[in-house]
């Protein structure tokens, strides 16, 4: 795979807590911006139930619609957490202990604290290659394309520096943003027509609420550094036409 | 329907900001606590690109698949917001401007600002049913089982409550949450057994940080309180048992 190649992802929040809106989701954002980071761009999210079919359903679309996919959730020591078998039962892969796994956790728990909860988080699909967790012990997993991850935000993401040398990478998104005070509608005629002759640029359009002022960011991304600054320069032209403000957000 | 039958939702997340990790989403979160709270399961959530094919695609298959369908994202006055046009593809409906919201927006804004921009803000599918915005006067729109609302958090926010007459839900889903001072791999067999014991009811197991100490938060949910009162007497019937202190949240 060449540096020029695009690479995507798909990610997968597995968890009935982020359906029901008990919790919020926060490891899209996390690991979408590290993502970015190494050239790799997300093109799908799916937030599903801690259901067995859907898992290995879902699973088996993305991982063959996508370069890459990563799972978020259940793979900790209670009931709810399927995530594993599923993978294995994805993968038509046997579900066993892993020995790699065994020894860390055999190591990092006291004398007699191994118990039977904690020995469910060695279970994984034959063959897994361990994503190390410097956080809490029990390691993440990746079979072929797919790389799977505690739903604890805070293990999730002392784990995916660990990961950047399995992931091969696009050239990296670069993206520039313009705060400005105005509002979308005040500047929606001029940003499309600098759209329309950027064709290959991406360029989003966000409004802000901020210190009780209104604003919008304009976020240009693309692969080339240069391609981002034309786009900016036809921006700022606009921008100094209408008197808008540029501000720092 | 009566209220006893399931009724169920998906969320479709449309936008490139989410997908980079740019942008937070909060608005699955939102959604789905409304929802829950009138009765409606959120059994899934896509986030996807602002691209038309895969508005048109993922919309048709969530709107078959599902009771109700929410949408945020891509209906403001700029380029790329094309989910308006791209529903009305879904729909085969034609996309055009809709009077009441055209006199919505023409008294909301001064004389002579209702410019090009904002009038991109009332062209809707034909038929479209209006969803009053009591923030920004823009209004999202309704078809058959889809409602498409905005992506900006506060704004969408305050159209929800509008909407809880437009929305056949079915028995609201109950909630407790038992916090402890443990960890999962403490409580993991004694849980299975009363899940095992409870198989209509969902529990689910959630480890936390919280200034400085480790704790679980198990969730029980079901439609009815009596089988939530009674997993909670068998949680807390091994939690004595094990001497784990029970903890606000």
């Amino acid at each position: 795979m060449t540096k020029n190649t695009k690479v995507n992802a798909a990610i997968l929040i597995i968890g009935n807590e982020i359906l029901s809106g008990r919790t919020q989701d926060t490891n899209t954002s996390t690991i979408a911006t590290w993502l970015n980071s190494i050239g790799v761009k997300v093109n799908e999210v799916r937030i599903i139930p801690d259901i067995e079919k859907t898992i290995i359903d879902t699973l088996n679309l993305l991982r063959s619609n996508y370069n890459y996919v990563f799972t978020t959730g259940g793979i900790g020591p209670t009931h709810d957490d399927i995530t594993a078998e599923s993978v294995s039962k994805a993968f038509g892969l046997k579900y066993e202990v892993h020995k790699e796994a065994f020894k860390i956790l055999e190591s990092y728990y006291k004398p007699g604290e191994f118990n039977d909860g904690r020995q469910k988080m060695i279970w994984m699909p034959e063959g897994a290659n361990l994503i190390l967790n410097p956080t809490s012990g029990a390691p993440g997993f990746n079979i072929e394309n797919v790389f799977c991850l505690p739903g604890v935000p805070s293990i999730l993401k002392s784990m995916l520096g660990g990961l950047t040398n399995s992931i091969v990478g696009g050239k990296p998104i670069l993206s520039l943003t313009i705060s400005l005070r105005t509002v979308e509608s005040e500047i929606a005629d001029s940003l499309t027509k600098v759209q329309n002759d950027n064709n290959d640029v991406e360029i989003g359009s966000y409004p802000f609420f901020q210190a009780g002022k209104l604003g919008v960011s304009i976020v240009i991304r693309s692969e080339y550094q240069s391609k981002i600054d034309n786009c900016n320069s036809e921006i700022l032209q606009f921008v100094n036409k209408k008197k808008i403000e540029v501000v720092d957000r």
